[in-house]
């Protein structure tokens, strides 16, 4: 029996076909271009096809398949809430994809989620019963582990660590993403650095040259490998901020590991030691010294190892 | 059958005597006196002893029996770790009462679980299966429902939230209990009023006549009854932090309840609408608006309840 594991994105839907031990057969990514709505389940339902014609003519068949989604899934609903696909505000995932295939398993879950799970099963939270996946790309969430399983709260919606409190008093403008997001994600760094620039009159560096409405994350960490000043700043600050909350995460959960992905992590691993060292200053000082602070084991591919995991993790419970 | 609760403080011993369906048959409290290590012990196992025979008298016995203690309890070596008790920094707790009590089912647990568990079961948390006891008494702790199990982490020391990081930068004062203790817990209250009045050298109220090595949580309390203006500063100060640690907590947890007690909560309940208002600012928009926040149900009992409804849910899952 094969799984099928699906990472949608906001700008691309991936799949990858795994034997269960966890090899991957066959890979694909498509990009959404301009889809919205039901095009988008379309596309999904589409390749889903595909993936079991080719299976099936190898003699195999594909029992589970796991979704990995850029948002919410509700789990009685059976909708996800996907704010940067249009039309995907309440979508009816699960319905549409039992109606299709109702001869798969079918599980779905948050990229956060999806992403904490590969890492537990492929990367680098093997084994692990407690853990967080601390995932820094355009916003901040987080995929907590407790007791082996995901931490879903009363309605699904645990895990957003992107409206942490860190710093008081409260600014009316964390109103939109809430604190650490404002500071500490990919949109963050831009903001943080536009911000460093109106009020720096006398700075000349490479972030001068650019647009800044056009300023991005990547900008900042390319100024940031030759110390340019204001990059130098904004970096620092982020530093801070990821160090306070990976020292909250384990102050609160006690983990055995604290996992950086996301986009940002990438050009972000470097500084995980200063991270740790941050972290170190703030936490629990028993609960840091039994925590190991890394990077993503799979990077870009940690959700869709992980919606696979919890495809065949549901499908091994319920026989 | 009954099951007795024991709630193990740093300065009494109380005990409780249930039936099954939670109401209390019997009390007693003990001052602990100058008691240490061992006798601390003796003590707990007279205390059970007493209760048996007063129980086997009626023709009835104590088939479970659980016990709250003021620090953490490993479960792995049954070892409790109590640092106001002088010898039990590693005290064999569970090895104890086993030997003394073969024949009665023995469950330890932290004073924080044991609340949020009696909060559970007879308090303001009933039938929640997503909630958080966040307790501020001298210090400050957390127990935390997930999924109706109590989170204890990799090491058991989950939800030491009195480390929370919540205002940057560090500063070295921290660095004994926590950004959010120095602040808001019961030493924190004292510590903060005696800061400020040092700095007021023009400040002539009430708690001016108070010699500053001993102003106490309750005197700036008192104080705060009639506006004093540095008791004024200090709780504002409190209900910015108490609201920012109920925002993180709901946001990452996207609990049900948050139940606010310990001895702060107390004089505190009063302020629980204006730390919503606070928790509202910060928290995750949907999240905050599907969480209940308020105070215990169960005030000084609320501990030893959970230890007996932890006791009674161990001896119900072993049968």
């Amino acid at each position: 029996m094969l799984v099928l594991g699906i990472d949608l994105g906001g700008t691309k839907l991936a799949l990858a076909l795994f034997d269960s031990g966890g090899s991957i057969l066959k890979k694909e990514s498509v990009a959404l271009g301009s889809r919205s709505g039901k095009e988008v389940g379309k596309l999904i339902t589409e390749k889903v096809s595909e993936f079991r014609k080719h299976v099936s003519l190898q003699g195999d068949m594909i029992g589970a398949t796991g979704i990995s989604v850029p948002g919410i899934f509700h789990i009685g609903s059976g909708k996800v809430w996907a704010p940067n696909i249009p039309g995907w505000e309440d979508y009816p995932l699960m319905d549409e994809m039992k109606k299709t295939f109702p001869d798969i398993h079918v599980t779905i879950d948050s990229d956060r989620a999806c992403c904490m799970s590969g890492e537990v099963w492929k990367g680098n939270a093997e084994n692990c019963q407690n853990a967080v996946f601390l995932a820094v790309g355009t916003g901040i969430g987080a995929g907590i582990l407790v007791n082996g399983e995901i931490l879903r709260g009363s309605h699904d919606i645990a895990g957003a660590i992107g409206w942490m409190a860190l710093n008081r008093p409260f600014e009316h403008k964390y109103i939109n993403c809430g604190c650490f997001e404002y500071y500490a994600s990919g949109e963050g760094i831009a903001r943080v650095a536009r911000e460093i620039l109106e009020r720096e009159i006398d700075y000349t560096g490479e972030l001068r040259n650019i647009n800044p409405e056009e300023i991005s994350s990547y900008d900042v960490f390319s100024a940031y490998q030759y110390q340019d000043p204001v990059a130098v700043q904004v970096i620092s600050l982020c530093v801070d901020y990821w160090g306070m909350a990976v020292a909250n995460l384990v102050s609160l959960f006690n983990p055995e590991k604290i996992i950086l992905g996301g986009g940002i992590f990438g050009p972000a691993i470097q500084l995980i030691p200063a991270i740790r060292e941050e972290a170190f200053k703030w936490a629990q000082p028993v609960s840091i010294n039994q925590v190991t602070i890394q990077q993503s084991g799979l990077g870009g591919e940690a959700a869709v190892y992980g919606a696979a995991y919890l495809a065949l993790k549901s499908i091994l419970k319920d026989r």
